[in-house]
């Protein structure tokens, strides 16, 4: 008598080299471990090195993060033809970083998408390059830019989308323009999705409900809220070279949610 | 006694210069004209011109194409953690222009999603510099290539995607290894998703299931198959400046199923 025996499912298919203080699992009860700031920042130069630069990166992360974004909005049945004049708004705080740069292309691709997008980004000089070029394209969709906290809405928008924080530079935190932006979003009483948001020592000035993190998780603390990874292409052999031993946790999906243990 | 009325749903929200051959609607009703390849081109154009560079639309439209794929092979019934011993099998048909490069890239989105890949492309000794980046990535996925048709799957496979075609080389039609790969698609049992395909005055070398157009459709015969639209990130200025009045038809989608009237 034959019998085919299905070979066991493996859950942890993922291991980096230091365990971290946290894991997640997927849905489906895969194993995701948490990664260091430093191994992640390891990781995304090995990707840039093979050719997968910040560019490609921003545009990816705006597509995946705005689709994320527009479920939250109400997928389907808040954005239809017939909705065109109750079309939601997004109230997108960007700083003058990579974090900021990647707020810039998901709120373009939101305003692609006929949302209502107001983008608050501090005035400077001398502006990173990422960010000129994510806020040249953001000029042409017709989404409003302000400088001032005061040309927020006061009302309540339906999102807020947080890329404030940079991972290397907490200073920013003591800035009037961070603190004033900081308090609009704890006042105005929108839910708030953090988009790639550092690992805090401190509590968040934000308190988020969601947050996505991409590639691989930071361990994250609870003002984070409900954790969510996004893909953003990285192949296998790119994690290997960090010494990442890695196999895909998304599926057919390009946002998944993730659990603390 | 105060009636507040609905204002009408306008269903022609997008209008091209010269109104063309064909016309498609979305599953909601929104006309989508189509566009003559020169006007598409100019399209592009202009958007690179703002920064939508060809390494983002490539980027893009390889994470969208991606998810159609991933669609189209069974989605979360197919890819889950527990059937990942029976991974689904993409030929990935490509030729040595923007086309091809378009496919690459989706060729190692789906290959990051643990799909098994086979990527045939003719060799050549000078590769456009978008084939090579593109190639270089998709090497570190572990996803296979071959250049030479012999080497692909004599069994039929899950999906081919086709990439033979570019819009203005229509002599690549007569080199063996074009007709090569188009035979074996013929030859082989699985449906066919080309994206991208051209207009074709000829009758398609490959008849497709599914065609995937990119921004707006070009006016494409039947061979094309079941037409489905891709958004690649365009903002709504951008059109305009080539006098094209546009209101996204994508809802929160970024690709949709398109009818012809």
């Amino acid at each position: 008598e034959n019998i085919l025996e299905a070979k066991p499912v493996v859950y942890r298919q993922i291991t980096v080299p230091q365990n971290g203080t946290k894991e997640y699992s997927t849905d489906s009860g895969l194993v995701v471990p948490s990664i260091s700031f430093e191994l992640h920042k390891r990781l995304l130069a090995a990707a840039e090195s093979h050719g997968l630069s910040l560019e490609r990166r921003l545009e990816m992360t705006g597509v995946c993060a705005s689709q994320m974004a527009l479920t939250l909005l109400g997928g389907p049945n808040r954005l239809t033809p017939k909705n065109v004049h109750q079309r939601p708004t997004v109230a997108l705080l960007c700083g003058p970083h990579v974090q900021g740069a990647q707020g810039i292309s998901c709120g373009r691709h939101l305003a692609n998408h006929e949302v209502e997008v107001i983008l608050f980004l501090p005035n400077f000089v001398k502006m990173l390059e990422a960010i000129t070029s994510e806020l040249a394209l953001f000029g042409k969709t017709g989404g409003k830019l302000v400088s001032n906290v005061k040309d927020l809405p006061e009302t309540p928008v339906d999102l807020v989308i947080n890329c404030l924080d940079s991972h290397e530079n907490g200073f920013l935190r003591d800035q009037p323009w961070y603190k004033a932006a900081a308090d609009w979003a704890n006042q105005n009483r929108a839910p708030v999705l953090s988009i790639d948001p550092p690992v805090s020592g401190q509590a968040h000035a934000v308190e988020a409900k969601w947050s996505l993190s991409l590639g691989l998780p930071l361990p994250l603390s609870e003002g984070a809220g409900r954790v969510y990874l996004c893909d953003i292409g990285i192949p296998r052999q790119v994690f290997q070279e960090v010494g990442i031993k890695y196999h895909s946790p998304f599926g057919c999906k390009f946002v998944i949610p993730l659990h603390s243990e």
